[in-house]
């Protein structure tokens, strides 16, 4: 390809939207552009790049057994209606009406259309196991769209839908999958966990599994055990899998982490509550300092309305409660912080003081507070806290769950030592639903023994246009991106320093032949411009080998770099001869033809 | 590929919505399913025919030099309100508000979108010319859905789109697109005819031409001269090239088609109009019917509505009125067919027995209207009609044009042969936009002269999902479709009687292997099923191939069909030996590896 005929609108700065390196040099090497917030056009160098993700995920799906199908993605409401999700998805969910006012909603995931697909197709279960995925445009209206492709609102994903007999059948889906998605990120180069993980919004009702690139850009929190290799992300952290650790009545297990709170201290309180003074003092913070003690002795007092009910969560004031796990303690549908009109029945309530002590709400309280034996909280009465709390004894423990989130330095569930959090990119999620679509759908299917069940599925995201921003994102150097082989919009760069001198020329062309021949893709930079102008675009680009045709092109020498090069520490490019440069070029990868 | 994995949901019957031979084989071969009016999703062996369609156009583009990219689906409406595409689009652009109430469009075609690029990221000619294209799902919210993939509602589409410095630069584009479309639809083993059209809703300053794929079901009526060569689409035969017949005045060239009206009929009642009382006889049938007249010899006379101005058209009783001619014979920006509404203010309108003469609205003269000699019209005059109408006698001749579709038998505007018309499927279109879009939204370079410039611009469409629909319909045959080899899904089914005998099992699997190693892709039927259910359905998939292994097997015999046979008058399969089974595929079709 010659790049005079490619649109790459390099940058010398990148625009004032860039938030994250990997975005900053997609936009600056002219790879994409923002057509609105979260929205992107792709370039010709970035549209290469999101092919080849698209094809090592195609690749490794057709592997795995997978068969590729195209489902719309305007959506009828009716269907998001019958799985309960065309309210629960909420502002999210895009929606539109057509030209006869009828609803759609455009798919940021397929469950309802593959499970209805399956209830009229899918009679027997000799029809069954079978998986089926596709690789296309989602749209989720994110409330903050960031860092450009990785939190956009239009994006690129291949999700996969498969539906089994039984539990056993699925798990071996399952096991296929998580194979296929190991073997997606190593081809793209990526440095990643797999981390056990929360069914959030599309819900289940088995395991499920994160894929987190490790970025310090990434937005969630990966809890690990550098010990014994356990990995969850945060929302699980603590909590045993496939949601067994809180039981039905709502009775977790009390965590076995021992409380730093100090519970030796016999000072002069003794059990006696002691009333203070703290006027104006609203915030943990505030109260630790006008106090002068460690937020881990307070409890912090949270109001939440669960289905409609107020409800008091108590959790340790250096930690912060996790509404998964809360939702949960309570068996709650819906979980949401009380606001202000949930509040204004309430008038005794004081915001900034509120404590268990004489609180009439029900009241959840963390496995952690329950152990405190001389807590501070509030008083439930403006500018007063109480001290030498003791809960059990104060207040009820009626209620006590594991309802916060993991901090580190906690106890490993599995192991003991001690967590340590890491930022990850969820780039893929692999998730059992078990019945949860079929039952609410009505899809069904004969068994050997003509008995009617519903199939058990299980459903697989990976994010195409996500994977290529978080390839960015650990592959940004310097001067660019340094595009890994497997998904670089060229393999080499050819850049005669002067397209009109002949002998550059013929060189260039020599080369570009030889290289294409042996199944590389290539990339000439036949431009009019100063050698400068040149080099610099060429870091931008990043592709995985840089070969400089200059004035030594009459006795057939060339300058070679590469990102292998540089990882060796060669920061400089190595005089060769052209013919050395092809040999390092396949030294250095090779590709299927 | 194992069949018993996959999901093909075959149809004993079509679902009565089924509107076209070959959308009837897309939904009984278990290739598609309709999720609502217009909207369809791809099974797998579906998808495996629009990924054949879809790489066969990337190549043809790449070849032609052109840079694929991905634009977004969601368009911001400030976008499409500069180019004034936002209110002319009407109810087929589908429109949604995001959480912000900020309105976007669901981009139809993308002419907006890669203008601002332009605009925004080429400001040199030396960065022209260039051209970009896309594959990928758009939406159009049609009135009336039909015929499948033919006219949906969302479809995939490729969509190209060219700058260039001149119109010499676009000429060259154009071409190179006119070259890679023919090869495209080649390739897809389509029968097509390349139309001069017109530009319709895009808009356009210069040439415009449709590539019709013949089918009966196709919508557009293609005017062809056998004689010649010419061809055209309805709305444009006639017509000279690039709008040029009609002058800026609104004055057309007379038709040098002679009238068949009756000219040297001097009968009794001469050169005097003559009133026929004609009570309750409105259309031109029934004027026919009852004056024992032809059509031809009659005056319809319709109104419209040219930018809100009430005008009449006149043509011959056998003629249609082609609104286009019309706009541009008005000069009209707007033209719609008069309702009631605009009725409502001239109450002396007689509907139904309306006529030029005494007719109080400006009138536009067909030319085959203006040399009639005897012609029976209205008398705007309930249940009055005029006989022995003579034009430029009886009524002004102030705005002549041609302004009725062709109609077959006509003379053909190049050679004078007799027109004949056959029906298409617009598969594709390609447009010189010109710098229409550059110049409404100020996408402007510096030309070698360092002069502003807008770019000219072309833009391409091709229908994937249509081609696919097409290739269904003039592939449908008596069983099902058969398949071009380019295009599907596998190139052999392997047919075994019973999987369950060892001998027939080992042979399919041996042939599997040898025709996976020569390149070619291979479906097994490996299902439980009689061989009449395996053998229909192999009819229902249509692939190019059918070796059916059966108790032969144990000799290494086989039996072999083919679409190559078939079409060879060769109805049955021919038994052969395995080996000369894999030379036969070898004979009839190669593939790339």
């Amino acid at each position: 390809m010659r790049q005079s005929e490619m649109l790459v609108p390099t940058l010398r700065e990148a625009p004032a939207e860039a938030d994250a390196a990997g975005h900053r040099w997609l936009l600056r090497s002219g790879m994409i552009r923002q057509l609105a917030a979260g929205i992107y056009s792709y370039l010709p160098l970035g549209r290469r790049i999101l092919l080849n993700v698209e094809r090592i995920v195609r690749e490794e799906m057709d592997r795995a057994g997978c068969q590729e199908v195209l489902l719309p993605i305007m959506q009828p409401a009716e269907l998001w209606e019958e799985s309960g999700r065309y309210t629960q998805y909420g502002p999210e969910l895009m929606r539109l009406k057509d030209r006869h006012a009828r609803e759609f909603a455009l798919g940021p995931t397929h469950e309802e259309v593959v499970t209805a697909l399956a209830r009229d197709e899918v009679n027997s279960y000799r029809k069954l196991p079978f998986t089926l995925y596709q690789i296309g445009t989602k749209f989720r209206d994110e409330r903050r769209p960031r860092f450009g492709l990785l939190r956009g609102r239009e994006f690129i994903m291949k999700d996969a839908y498969s539906f089994a007999s039984d539990w056993e059948e699925l798990d071996r889906t399952y096991q296929a999958m998580n194979t296929a998605y190991s073997r997606i990120l190593e081809r793209c180069g990526l440095e990643y966990i797999r981390v056990e993980a929360d069914a959030g919004t599309i819900g289940g009702q088995g395991e499920t599994h994160e894929f987190m690139a490790l970025a310090d850009v990434g937005e969630d929190t990966i809890v690990t055990c550098k010990h014994c290799g356990y990995a969850a992300n945060l929302e699980k952290a603590g909590y045993e899998t496939s949601g067994s650790s809180v039981n039905n009545s709502g009775q977790a297990e009390v965590s076995a982490v021992p409380t730093t709170a100090d519970k030796a201290d016999g000072n002069a309180e003794g059990d006696t509550l002691v009333r203070i003074q703290t006027p104006g003092v609203r915030t943990i913070n505030e109260l630790s300092a006008f106090v002068g003690e460690d937020a881990q002795n307070m409890i912090k007092t949270l109001l939440y309305q669960a289905d409609g009910q107020l409800v008091a969560a108590l959790v340790r004031g250096d930690h912060e409660v996790n509404d998964i796990a809360l939702k949960q303690v309570l068996g709650a549908e819906e979980l949401i912080l009380a606001d202000e009109t949930a509040l204004a029945g309430h008038p005794k309530l004081t915001v900034g003081f509120l404590g268990p002590i004489g609180l009439d709400l029900p009241i959840v309280v963390d496995a952690d507070v329950a152990v405190m034996e001389h807590a501070i909280t509030g008083a439930n009465e403006v500018d007063v806290h109480y001290s030498n709390v003791r809960p059990g004894k104060d207040f009820a423990l009626d209620n006590v769950g594991r309802i916060r989130f993991a901090a580190e330095g906690d106890g490993c569930p599995t192991c003991g030592e001690s967590l340590v959090f890491t930022k990850g990119i969820e780039v893929g999620h692999i998730f059992k639903l078990g019945t949860k679509y079929s039952d609410a759908m009505g899809a069904s299917f004969l068994d050997r023994n003509g008995r009617q069940c519903a199939p058990v599925m299980g459903c697989y995201g990976i994010g195409v246009s996500r994977l290529m921003a978080a390839i960015a994102e650990q592959y940004a150097g310097e001067e660019g991106i340094r595009w890994p082989a497997t998904v670089a919009p060229y393999h080499v760069h050819l850049i005669p320093m002067s397209w009109k001198d002949e002998q550059q020329r013929e060189l260039t062309l020599q080369l570009e032949q030889q290289l294409i021949d042996a199944g590389y893709s290539v990339l000439v930079d036949d431009r009019d411009e100063r050698p400068g102008v040149k080099f610099k675009d060429s870091e931008l680009i990043g592709l995985p080998v840089q070969v400089v045709i200059g004035r030594g092109a009459a006795e057939g020498q060339v300058e070679f770099g590469s990102h292998v090069l540089a990882a060796q520490g060669e920061s400089k490019r190595i005089s060769m001869t052209a013919q050395e440069a092809v040999i390092q070029v396949k030294e250095q990868f090779t590709v299927r033809n």
